[in-house]
C-alpha cells in the first residue's frame, strides 16, 4: 500500500492537495495528471456522491496520487463504502467532541481498533495485502471547524489512530460569528489557527488546511501544515473561465 | 427562437463563443454563467456523446446563451438528433466541396430546402412555433480545414441556406504541412485564412475561427470574424490546474 | 435570491407545487415548462437520489420556479447537500418531535441559527450574495404525517426558523390505522389535518399538504394551505399511459 | 423467440405499440406495465441513444412485450448494436428508394440474406437459437414518409425479407408542402396514406403508422393497418402535466 | 407479491442466492438468467448506491428472482428507498443488539408494527396490493457478525418480525481476532457459528450466511441454513478472468 | 507512447488481448489487473458506447495495457473520437475490398498519410508528443470475416498503414454458409484462416484472431498469430456464473 503522501509525510514535508468537487472523471484526470500528492473527493459540499466518487477513483488510479474523501457527515455507512472502494483516508467534517471523534475514527479502523466492517471489494484488489495493511494506512483527518471544536481540541487529539486534523477556516470563521473565509487575514482567526496547529503539532498529529492560493499555502508549510489544499476543481474552473471572458469583453469585447 | 448570437450579428458584433468538451453538466453550467455569446458542444474532438450533450443542453438553457453544437462527422442522424434536441446550429467538421456543404445545409432544413425529417423532440417544447421558424433560425457552419476546402471555397459559399463558414486552424495547417496550431503567427497560413475571411465576407457570410487567446481574438474581430471561439473547456481548465501548482512548487513545494 | 414561492408568499396566495420523483432530466424539464410555482425533488419516496437530484436541479434551473427537495430522512448530510447544490427548501419526512424539528431546522441554517456547514457550491455560483441571504430564504417544511407529531404540534411549531409544516395525509392515515390516501374524504382524517392548518396559520407559519387532484386543491387554498402539490410525475405518468391504452381498448383493441 | 407481436399479427389483429422517446428507465417501465403489444425506442427524435436504449430494453425485458428500435438513420452499425442488444425489430426512417430498402434489410439480416455481423451479445443471452431464429423473427419497417418514397414504393415493397412500411405522416405532410400533423383530417393526405396501405396489403406486407388519439387508431385497423403507435411517452407526460396545471389555475390558481 | 425465495422455503429447501456488487446491468442481469432463488444487491461493501440498485432491480425484475439488498448501515432512509424501490427485503449489516434489531425492523414495517413511511412508488407499480402485503411479505434479516451479536443473539431473535439472521463469516471471525475469512475451517468458528443455526432455527427463524463455494453451500443447507450466498459476482469475474489469463500464460503465454 | 502491445511484438511473440464487451468501469478495471497485454473495448458487438468507453478507458489507464477500440462500423467520426479518447488503435468489422481498407486506415491517420481531423483531447493529454508520434504508433486491424475478403485480400493487405489483420471466425464462418463459431475445428475454415495468416505475415503485417480457450490460443500463437484475444467479458462471467450455480443444483440444489 505505497502512498505519495505517507511518502511526503516520511521526508517531513508538506503535501499539496488537490480537491475534487466535480462529478466528472474528466476533469478529475485532468487534475490527476499536475504535480499534487493527493486528491479529495469532497462529498460534503462537493458535487459528488458515492458512484461519481468510485468513477473517479477509477479515474485517477493511474497517476500515484493519494485519495482521500472528505464525507457529507459523521456517518459510517459512506465512510465505510468509500474505503472499501478504495479511499486511502477520509476527512471528516463537524468533528466537535472527543467523542465523536472516536465514533469517526473506529469507523476507519478494524476490530479491535474499531468497528469498520470488512469488505474491501475495490480496495482488495488493488492493494495487495489489503486487510493486514489497512487500519496502519487509512488517513483519518478530524475537521476542525467550529469555537467548539476548539475548546475540545485536546480531547479531540487524544483519539487513539487518528491521523491529524484538518482546518476548515470557513466554517471557523462563520462559528466566530464572521462570513466565510480562506487564506484569511483576520488577526483573531489567524490566531485560533495558529494555536490549532501548535496543539496538533504538539500531539505528534499531521495538521492540513483549506486553503486558496499558493503563497498562502508556501508560508503555511513553512509554519507547520502538513497538507493544504489548493483551492477546488470548481473555484479553479470558475476563475480561469471569467478571466478568459473578461479579458476579452475589456479587448473590446466583439466591437469591430 | 430568440436567440443571443443572432441579436449580436444583428448588430454586426463579433460574437464570444465558449467550447465545451467535457461531458459534465457542472462545467457546463459554470461556463453558461460566463458573459458569452453562444456555447458550443464539441461532438467532434470532445469527450461528449448525444446523452451528454442532451444533458448540456439542459444545463446550460437557463442562461440565455445561443447553443450550437459541432458533430462528429458529416452524418445526417447526429445533426438531426441534435436539432430535435435544441440546438440552435450545427458547425460540421471537414466540408471540403460542394456537395459536401449541401448534404450538410440539406440535414439541418426542413423540406422543401432539405431533408431533414420532423419531430424536434425537445426543441419544439423549448420554442414556440418552432417548425414555422426552424429553417430561417438554424445555423449552418461548415469548417474550411483543408487545403482541398480552400480550393473549393467559392463553391462552397454558393451552397444556399448556408450561414457562414468556420476555420479550423489546426487541421488547415496539418493539411498544408505543418504541424496543427491555434491563434496562428506563421504567414502562410495567415495568408489563406484572411483569404477565406474575405472571400466569406464578399459572399456575405459570416466567418468564425477556433482560437485561443483574448488578445488574438480581439484582433480578429476587427478584421471581420463574426465568431471566435476562446479555448476549449479542456484546454482552460488543464492551463488554471497547471499554474496552481506550478506556482506552490515554484515558492518551495512542500518544503519546510 | 429572487424566489417565486416567495413572491406567491408574499402576495398571500396558495402555491402550485409540482413533484419531481422520476429521475430524468426530460421528465423535470417538461413539468418545469408547466404553471408550477415550485418544483420539489423527492428523495424520499421518489426514485432520485443525490447525483440525480443535482442534474434535475441544473436542467429546471432556467424556469423560475423555486426549487424544493424532500430528503429520505433527517440526516444532516444530504440536508446540507442538497441546499449546497441549489435547493432554496427543504421538506423533512417524519418531524414528530420539538427535538428532531430543532435538529432538522438547525441543519438548514448557518451560526448562530444553526450548524450548517458553509460550502455553497452550487449555490453560490447561481445566487448573488449567498451567505448573506441564505439563512433568511431558506424554506424549512417539516412533515406532520403521524399522530405522535400531532400530539406534539404545539412544540414543533415553536421550532425557531421553521417556515411551515407540510401534511402527508398518506402516513397520517396510516398512524391513524386507516390505508394511505390522499385528497381525504374521511371525517376524522379531516378533522385532524383541519386541526393542523389551523395551529399552523395561528402560529404565523406556512401549511402545505400532498394532494392528487386540482378541485380538491383548489378548495385547500381557499381553506387557508399555502402550498399544495399536485400528485407526483410518476403519478400522473402512469395515469395518462393507461387512460390513452385503455380508450384504444374498449373502441376494439386491435380487432379489426 | 416468441413474441407478442408475432402473435397479435398471426391473429390478424391490429398491435397496439407504445413510443419511448424518454431516457429514462422508470418511464419505460411504466410504459411497459401497461397493455402494449409493442414498444419502440425513439433513437431518431427520441433524446435516446445506444447507452441509454440498452438500459431501457433491459428495464421492459420482464413485461412480454416485443420490443423494436427506430434509428436515427439508416446506418448498419447503429442497426446492428441494437438487433445485438436485444431488439426484435428496427424501423428506418426515410426510406426512399429501393437501393436504400434492401440496404436497410441487409443490416438486419444475416448472410445469405444480408450483411448482418455475427455477435448477438445480450440477444443471444435472452432468446434461445437466436442465430438459428433471428432472419425469420427480426420485423424490419421501412419508414415512407416522402413523396418520393411514395413514388417509389412499389420497388420499396418488392425488397426481400421487408416485414412492412411504418407510414410518417408527419414528415410526409412536409415532403408535400404541408405542415406535419398526425392524425391527418386533410384528404389528399388521406388519399396518399390510403394508397400507401392498400400497395402494402396488396404486397402481404405489414402496415403501420404513427399516430395520436385512440379513436383515429381504432379506425385504421379497420381499415387494414396493423401497427399504430399512441403518441410518445413525452406527449403523453407533456399533455397530462399541462392538464392537471390548468385545472387548478382555471379553478382559481392559488386565489384564496 | 408471489416471490420465489417464499417458495422455496414453505417447501422448507435451502435458497441459493446470488449476490450483486457491480453497478452494471449487463452483470446483473446475466447473474439474472441463472437458476438462482434470490439476488441481493449489496449497498454495503458492494460498490453499489440507490440509483444503481434502481437500475439493477429494473434489469432483473423479468426472471422471477426474489430481489433483497443490503443496506450500507442501519439508517432507515436508504431501507426504505430500496423498499419503495422493489426490494422485497433487506439484509441489515451489524445488528449487534435487540435495540437496533428493533430499530432495523421497525424501518421495514408499516405502523402499526414499525414506523416505515409509505409512499411506496415502484413497489405500488409492480406488486399488486402492496401496502395490504407488504408488512408480511418483506423479508429482513439481521446480520450477526460480531462478538457482541452472538452474546445478544437470544434478544435479537425476540424483536417481533424479524425474518432471521445472516451470518457474516469475515466480519465475525475479525471480530474473535482472526483474519477476515469464508468458507470456515477453523473449529472455533465453527462451533460459534453452529451456535447462531441452532438458536435461530430454534426461535423459528431462518439462518443465512455468507459463502463462496457450493460444496460448503451444500452442506449448510443440510445442516439447516436456509439461504446461502455464492460469492459474489466481483469474486466470481475476478477468479474467471484470472483463471483465463494464467492458463494460457502456463501454456507459454505467447511465446512461439 | 510506450505500448505494451508493441513491446510485445517487438520481441516477436504473440500478444494476449482482452475483450471488453460490458460498459462497466468496475469489470473493465477487474480485467486490467489481470495479466493481458492490451484490451479492446468493442463498440461493434459489445454492449458499449463512445460515453461508456471513455470511461473504460480511463478506468483502465493506470495498469500499462494497450488499449485499442473496435467500432461498430467503418465511419469516421466513431474510430476519430476513439482515438482522441486515448484508444491507440481501431479494430474495423467488415473490411471486404481494399477501397474500405484505405477509407479505414486513412481515418486513422493524420495527413499527409490520412483524412484524420487532429484535436487529440485526451489522448494528448496523456501522451507525450502525440502529434508528433500517432501515425506511426496507431494500431490499424482490418477485420477479415466474409469470403469476399479472403478473395480481395492481396489488396488489402497492400494498404499502406494497415497495421495488420483481425480474423473473425464467427462472421467469417457465416460468410461460408457454417454457423458462427469461434476456435474453430472445421478443415475447411482451418484452411481458409491458415490462409489469411500465411498471407498476412508474408506481407509483413501482423495477424490476430478472435478466440475463446487458452489452449486454441497458445497453439495459434505457435503457428504465427500475433493478438489472440481470450473470449470476451460476457462469456466468461456467463460461463463463471453458471458454472457455480450449476455445481451446487448438482450436488442437491438446496435440498436438506
Amino acid at each position: 500500500m505505497k502512498s505519495r503522501l505517507h511518502d511526503v509525510w516520511a521526508a517531513d514535508r508538506g503535501a499539496l492537495n488537490g480537491w475534487l468537487s466535480i462529478p466528472s472523471t474528466v476533469t478529475a484526470e485532468i487534475t490527476a495528471l499536475q504535480d499534487y500528492d493527493s486528491l479529495t473527493l469532497d462529498l460534503q459540499h462537493g458535487l459528488v456522491d458515492y458512484q461519481s466518487a468510485l468513477e473517479l477513483m477509477q479515474a485517477v488510479t493511474g497517476y500515484g496520487k493519494t485519495v482521500l474523501a472528505r464525507v457529507p457527515w459523521n456517518e459510517p455507512g459512506i465512510i465505510m463504502k468509500l474505503l472499501d472502494g478504495g479511499a486511502l483516508g477520509i476527512i471528516c467534517p463537524m468533528i466537535n467532541t472527543a467523542e465523536e471523534a472516536a465514533r469517526f475514527v473506529g469507523a476507519c479502523q478494524y476490530a479491535p481498533r474499531g468497528y469498520r466492517s470488512s469488505g474491501p471489494t475495490r480496495a482488495g484488489l488493488i492493494y495487495p495485502d489489503y486487510f493486514k495493511n489497512a487500519n496502519d494506512t487509512i488517513v483519518t483527518l478530524a475537521m476542525i471547524e467550529t469555537v467548539q471544536a476548539v475548546d475540545n481540541l485536546d480531547a479531540i487529539l487524544a483519539t487513539p489512530n487518528l491521523t491529524g486534523v484538518y482546518v476548515g477556516p470557513g466554517d471557523l470563521a462563520v462559528s466566530m460569528g464572521k462570513p466565510p473565509a480562506l487564506d484569511h487575514t483576520d488577526p483573531e482567526m489567524a490566531g485560533v489557527i495558529d494555536g490549532i496547529l501548535q496543539k496538533t503539532k504538539a500531539a505528534g498529529l499531521k495538521c492540513g488546511m483549506h486553503c486558496l492560493n499558493p503563497p498562502f499555502m508556501a508560508d503555511a508549510v513553512k509554519q507547520g501544515f502538513d497538507f493544504l489544499t489548493l483551492a477546488s476543481d470548481v473555484r479553479i474552473f470558475t476563475a480561469a473561465q471569467a478571466a478568459g471572458v473578461a479579458e476579452f469583453r475589456k479587448l473590446g469585447g466583439g466591437d469591430r
